[in-house]
């Protein structure tokens, strides 16, 4: 397309652009978007001036950064009420299952969402994702589960679709109705599973926001059997199996997602080797939540050595929630990844970019700097792209673009 | 003082006075200032008509906690250039103290740092000072030692001294010339401390901003007796005592603070229970530094709870330094020092507050909220102060007070 018009270029930059599950490094780098798309990537130098003058605004970075815009693919954001009192208790030795058992965490999210009427629910989830977007997010996945019964699942759904209309994200919603058992239906764990398959999530198809299916699969909420009963479902009715596994016990998540053909099997601190394996041949994404690990003081680690070695795509995500994972600080999941988790800088940085755009299954559309993919980039003020998973301060996100046009800031858009 | 006038007074806040090692909460309670100092507190209702009228302004808080400014007892916020070659260096499994004995570590930062010019110090303490204070920091103890040369080393002093010039913060400077062995001494160890003792002690005491005077004993530094050495004649010249002690391995640094009568003992993951009985009976502080622990990936940790049987006064920093703690995030420390380290977060917030007031010897100045304590706070938008130390977002401080006047922003005083 050599005569395409360019609407902005933006010069001076050094270019991360996350291809060949690399961070792609391009120097001295300059990048085009044309009709919200990247029309061109490259050396600022192979421009051509001609060209360049085709450029309706060109933008001067002072040699910042510039990502793609990050992807945070594994979020509980929208959710009232607080966790302080759990938190309490946790410091005081009690286990989380043993706190979940006694109405504790998500039951205690439950009935405040619940009762939250769909402009709190609104306002706080918008807040933040304004924490997100300060960090450099211009895509989030939101999954509900803190409704548990039709009316409320459908309205988490719908509270997280409409969040771009108040700045400047996409949202890829999720349906978890499995996420806990709800008190209407203690000691009648299958029936809800039944009632989750067959009334909330054809509601859910119908209503349209969801992309993808999740589960809980642990001994404090679903069994493997119940998960599987799940995904097949949602994924016999085309959306994208996710699925909660192996994070306080090993219930062999990772090979159920592999088997039912799920994009990504979530949080894995006791994933076993045959997982790994299974997860490898099938293509599923691991997604790394070290918020979530740290929060709970875990030891175990998932294994990321053995991931590495099979070639499973490895995604990071913040998992924010207001229990095991009240984190909305991208540079610590960042930070955690790296010192507690064993990643390195760059994996970690493909984690929220490429690999999380796999695990959505945007890979297509965005996650990385390519020609015809969505114009959205975060531009950052470090010298070297490894600081962002090193200091533990405020984020030194320089500007957003999103959809090839200039954040001003998160602000102004709620506002407009 | 029953005519005493109110320049201020802050109304329909919850505060948190820190006082007899609490949180002392006033609910609906109130605060006035005159003169720079606090000149009551108390109950809201319990101000009566006829007094509330003698304040010339009443800000009204919409029920925000009020505590004291923050007081970060332990930093390295003076230094040049960075360290993510040993981030990567540590990430890929070699020690710190392996990094500091190939010259990474400290000396690479004392090669950046001895280049810098003052204004280059300067602006990179001014913006690290200010992501503290945007935490609610009011005074912040900043240490020499990545000069390790007269001249630098005053330079770092006067650097630090000069910070309240550009934000809204005291600044307590500490001596730390025993940081480590400058290469120009490679192999004279005890040379060097002849050195630091008789010619830079003298030139920063003349100097005159140094309020403390501390050493990094332990193996890749300083030994007990050289630490002893260096502390003996500070403290005997007037200066407060401090040690790096018992970081990374037991050095009997608590009982060698305890024996020089020093104010603090820093870090303590191998403190010894004889080293916690001994900082007990000479009533030294321990200062805790989860960041440091957390980035090293320490497995150990500090007798917490030998600590708090024993009655030492807990105090909690930031330990903000390229290196080992690369965090001015005071959310991130309490929150590790909650999870981490099994502090509650009342000792958490009792230690960024009137623990680390009497580390500094400023306890009868700050670090409570009290009558005739300089009217430092912060107010915060949380429901619970423990709020503070549970999620890792943004800082939730509504607004901050430094000696009577509410700063509007630490961005305008930089510009004034």
């Amino acid at each position: 397309m050599p005569d395409q018009r360019w609407d902005r270029l933006w010069v001076d930059v050094n270019v991360a652009t996350m291809t060949d599950a690399s961070l792609g490094v391009i120097e001295a780098g300059a990048v085009a978007s044309a009709d919200e798309r990247i029309a061109w990537v490259g050396p600022e130098a192979e421009i051509g001036e001609r060209r360049r003058e085709t450029a309706a605004e060109v933008i001067r970075c002072g040699g910042a950064w510039l990502t793609p815009g990050l992807i945070d693919c594994h979020t509980h954001i929208v959710y009232a009420g607080d966790r302080t009192e759990d938190f309490r208790r946790r410091l005081r030795g009690e286990s989380y299952a043993r706190i979940a058992r006694a109405g504790g965490g998500i039951m205690s999210t439950v009935r405040a969402t619940r009762a939250a009427s769909t402009e709190e629910l609104t306002r706080s989830a918008v807040s933040r994702a304004r924490e997100l977007s300060a960090w450099g997010v211009t895509t989030i996945e939101v999954k509900s589960g803190y409704g548990l019964d039709r009316a409320t699942e459908l309205r988490m759904l719908d509270v997280a679709a409409a969040l771009p209309r108040h700045l400047a994200v996409d949202v890829s919603p999720t349906l978890l109705a499995a996420h806990a058992v709800p008190p209407e239906y203690a000691g009648r764990r299958g029936d809800y599973v039944e009632m989750a398959v067959r009334e909330i999530l054809p509601a859910a198809l119908e209503q349209g926001h969801a992309k993808a299916v999740d589960v809980f699969c642990e001994d404090i909420a679903f069994t493997a059997d119940e998960a599987r009963r799940v995904l097949d479902t949602g994924i016999a009715s085309g959306l994208h199996g996710r699925l909660h596994a192996d994070q306080l016990s090993d219930q062999g998540g990772g090979t159920l997602a592999a088997d039912v053909g799920a994009r990504s099997a979530d949080h894995l601190e006791y994933l076993s080797r045959g997982g790994v394996e299974a997860m490898a041949r099938a293509d599923v994404c691991a997604v790394l939540l070290p918020g979530a690990a740290y929060t709970l003081g875990a030891d175990r680690r998932p294994p990321v050595s053995t991931l590495r070695r099979a070639g499973v795509t490895m995604a990071l995500a913040t998992d924010a929630n207001p229990g095991s994972s009240p984190i909305t600080h991208v540079g610590l999941v960042l930070n955690l990844a790296c010192i507690r988790f064993g990643m390195t800088p760059e994996e970690a940085l493909l984690g929220f970019t490429a690999a999380a755009g796999k695990v959505l299954g945007l890979q297509a559309d965005r996650g990385t700097i390519e020609v015809g993919k969505r114009a959205d980039f975060a531009a950052w003020d470090v010298d070297d792209l490894s600081w962002l998973c090193y200091p533990v301060g405020p984020s030194p996100l320089k500007f957003l673009v999103k959809d090839g046009v200039p954040v001003e800031s998160a602000e102004e858009r709620v506002e407009g």
